[in-house]
């Protein structure tokens, strides 16, 4: 059985990569961060969505982007409400955590290296999403040669292939891909913002993306809003 | 003054690497890894190059690369001793750490971006070096092509630098490269097994290169050895 590092937040995107790579046969191995993120209520969901689709392993890495700060989803400056999601990528938002995915996807790279595993699945697009630069397909691209030429395998001629096969897609059709590979969203978590009892704000970029997605995918939202119960 | 992250691990290489952005008039922003290394003190000797060049900042960042282990130089296996080191590529030893090199970078990477800094150091080394896939200057283009996507200064255009500047020396060559620079060697800490009082062992790979490094530079090496007393 071919073996997956798969990224894990607990949200939508994230939720459909592990399906996926269930879907395709891998045995998975979940990986998922507390970084100092204010809605570090998302690894209780990751958590959640791990031992649904029964993952082989569930590994949560501490790391400390709080170090350097700049952003507010690291730190005490308010989150951004009802904004517009341009999905621009010269907009680029507060909430962007600088190099995240970068930062992810080496410890990734290197728990894949342990494990002898040569597959690794990101939950980034860059359709429905807030326009950070390393959700870019360019960015990935970019990445996988690095990776190929960072590692062991590398050297000896085997490359790591990094999936992101939710790229080219929208949040309505990731979510309608996600219910055919068997995800259950009522696990999952988006919100920035959410309340000390875990219900989503429904204004955060995060929480208006999701609710739109739903929407257009004429799915019923399963996500519990403070305030947006329609 | 234009900044410089500098990779810090207190070893020859970093503090011959902090010594050339001096040189080059960058305000240095020091960075060092505590990432269960048991050659811990090397973070001891990572500050006092740190405080010797009167750094802006130096910012330790806690990781747990032994979360998912694969090292001699993470875990408790015992660290190689007198072997030869052929520098070759293909021959990857015990103490490699899986996507090291990559997991700094990235958090060098989302500093520099905080600190509006568009230069990183790192002092890498393709000659007298263990064979480590992540050393190779392929690896390091690769990165920096990766690192110009993955950022808020990629999309405006502006490019983040990657620095090696030892690439091509030989450890001798870096030792009288550090001295012309101003580089205090005795503050410095190259080994891999270090006894309680932080006294080098000699054996260990890194030690191997160190003293042979200073052999052949015609340099008195000022380190302490614990058995190896010539």
């Amino acid at each position: 059985m071919r073996k997956a590092v798969v990224l894990l937040s607990g949200g939508i995107d994230s939720a459909t990569c592990c399906g996926l790579a269930r879907r395709d046969g891998y045995a998975i191995y979940a990986m998922s961060f507390a970084y100092g993120q204010r809605h570090a209520v998302e690894l209780d969901a990751a958590g959640r969505v791990a031992q649904f689709f029964e993952v082989k392993q569930h590994s949560i890495v501490n790391i400390d982007l709080r170090a350097f700060g700049g952003s507010s989803l690291t730190s005490d400056s308010p989150v951004p409400k009802d904004r517009e999601v341009s999905g621009e990528a010269g907009d680029i938002p507060d909430t962007y955590v600088p190099a995240r995915n970068t930062v992810f996807l080496s410890f990734a790279l290197g728990w894949a290296e342990v494990l002898d595993c040569y597959d690794i699945f990101i939950g980034v697009n860059a359709v429905d999403y807030s326009g950070y630069p390393d959700c870019r397909p360019e960015f990935i691209a970019a990445y996988e040669r690095m990776a190929h030429l960072a590692t062991r395998a590398g050297v000896e001629g085997r490359g790591v292939k990094l999936h992101a096969p939710l790229q080219t897609l929208n949040k309505a059709q990731i979510i309608r891909l996600g219910i055919k590979c068997g995800v259950d969203f009522s696990l999952t978590h988006s919100c920035y913002d959410p309340a000390p009892d875990g219900r989503a704000c429904g204004a955060c970029d995060s929480c208006r993306i999701r609710r739109r997605g739903f929407e257009e995918a004429g799915v019923a939202d399963p996500t519990r809003y403070r305030g947006y119960p329609g």
